[in-house]
């Protein structure tokens, strides 16, 4: 069996390895073979291509594979014109722990301010910064809108309401006010300029279609509260990002933790910007290069989850999390 | 009705009296008053007299008032033996909110590292900072102890269920490993040194007394795991302050979180040090100056509750919270 691994997949050659139980041949290819033909050769032939992106300048040749293993959940670096006659591609989850836990981890950051506080505490100023103490905020009775209510959503709600937060969740499956999961009350998404005036927190965890492309722009950022924070864990383009840059600029919201980017490095020479703004510079701007699903639990986690879909595409038996093809 | 607030409380006038509904007389002094006898005229004869603190250094004379309501829960400021005859005293909570989120913003911090992954965000080395990511920590999976399950422990407990943590409680009300309430095993307190190498966090949210002082040290950090971290939202005095200093000093501990100090100010010119050793210039020590409970709503919960208290003393009520003296 021929497994050829791209990028950073190439890394969990081992972990696939472990779980495997039987011998195969491994193909560790860079970054750019993601999206050049260069290395199309040694991929042709492949029974399993595990890649985060699958795209071509030309469409004239394409290299065959039986299963593309997406080691992700997001399908938009996927172009699925290119894939070959009787493939499958599969996705995999597992990331909704790690990203439920950065979208709490920020919610209690802008309240608790423990680096703000850490950073005050001198033993020699100790007298002026106990007895200075401002009283903060508390996740306690806040709302949270929650856009986008699938498996990331309801992570990030079960949390939230032990937190004794107020969720609203946001999502196409919403009937009359209501949609089964943990949450308190659900509306589509043509509902969302009503439902944002009342939400402290606006967590955005839904995919990135056409549908959500530039969906949330001026109009969003004006039916916001000024108290108002955006946490931005889905994909940055669902968001307009000069409406965002100048909503941050204007204080017309008070922060926005912005973990997911307009661009990203192609390979490792490719030294591209973020986004055309710096939003590094706006102090009410919390930027982190795409943290939020990234943990050693998420990777035992879905290679794991990739290795048990070989095996059975080995036995012939049905994969699991097929999402193009018969599975 | 003549009411005397002390140090911080004074701050809280306008609370008590938008509750109360009807008009009285109200006194403030400063926070030396909470040991000096210097203003013990002008407290002599107050109907209710709110302080976080009550001692006196000669028990000779001391001023007459009917309820001395603290505006918190730790008694370990009250000498009650100072208690005026057919006097009564009364706590208040509230604080478990905003402490137990101090604990789990403070456990997301170690396992997320926030501050960290914001300080690598800049545009022009985007590229790097993203291809760079070294996987991190979760919560989910990992075991807290939590030492003393009163209310503070038991609102660390249920949002650190939800997170997907092992809870284990350490009470004197456990009883064969079992006690009521959100946690997945119990101990009592004499069994710690048993449990400790099986947690990854240990918040302590015990009371301070003649049990606890000094409970927690040497023979306790060797017992943890060396990636455990410590999180102290108790008193600092159940920590013995050289093993502290020393656990972290070896890296015997993955890190502590100190919100609770040895030393406190006793007055506004007062520039007494938190502790003997400059925790602070340990990487591994995450000090913060008592704002674990510091929150707006704490106060307007905390207020509320001293006023309903002061009306039921006007009416002749029975008082809730009642510490010491007839209800």
């Amino acid at each position: 069996m021929k497994i050829v691994m791209v990028g950073e997949a190439a890394i969990h050659r081992d972990e696939i390895a472990a779980e495997l139980g039987f011998e195969a041949d491994y193909l560790a290819l860079p970054r750019e073979a993601h999206e050049s033909p260069e290395w199309d050769e040694q991929i042709d032939g492949a029974d399993v291509l595990v890649a985060m992106r699958f795209k071509r300048p030309n469409k004239a040749e394409v290299p065959r594979f039986r299963l593309l293993h997406v080691p992700g959940a997001g399908l938009d670096g996927i172009d699925f014109s290119l894939m070959p006659e009787g493939s499958v591609a599969c996705n995999v989850f597992e990331h909704e722990i790690p990203m439920a836990e950065y979208a709490l981890a920020s919610m209690l950051e802008h309240e608790v301010g423990l680096a703000a506080a850490r950073a005050s505490f001198d033993s020699e100023r100790f007298a002026s910064a106990y007895l200075g103490r401002k009283p903060r905020g508390e996740l306690y009775g806040k709302t949270v809108l929650i856009v986008g209510f699938g498996r990331i959503g309801q992570a990030v709600a079960v949390r939230a309401q032990a937190f004794g937060l107020k969720v609203i969740a946001l999502s196409s499956r919403a009937l009359n006010g209501q949609l089964k999961g943990p949450c308190h009350e659900a509306y589509t998404p043509s509902q969302i300029n009503e439902i944002l005036p009342r939400a402290d927190y606006v967590v955005l965890s839904c995919p990135l279609d056409d549908e959500t492309r530039g969906s949330f722009g001026a109009d969003q950022f004006q039916a916001m509260k000024d108290h108002a924070v955006l946490i931005n864990i889905a994909r940055a383009a669902v968001v307009d990002e000069d409406a965002l840059y100048q909503a941050l600029l204007d204080r017309q919201i008070a922060k926005a933790f912005l973990d997911v980017w307009y661009a990203y490095p192609a390979g490792s020479s490719d030294s591209v910007a973020p986004a055309r703004h710096r939003f590094e510079e706006l102090p009410n701007a919390f930027c982190t290069p795409h943290i939020s699903g990234w943990t050693h639990g998420l990777f035992e986690r879905r290679y794991a989850f990739i290795a048990a879909n070989i095996r059975r595409l080995k036995s012939g038996e049905k994969l699991h999390n097929v999402v193009y093809g018969e599975a």
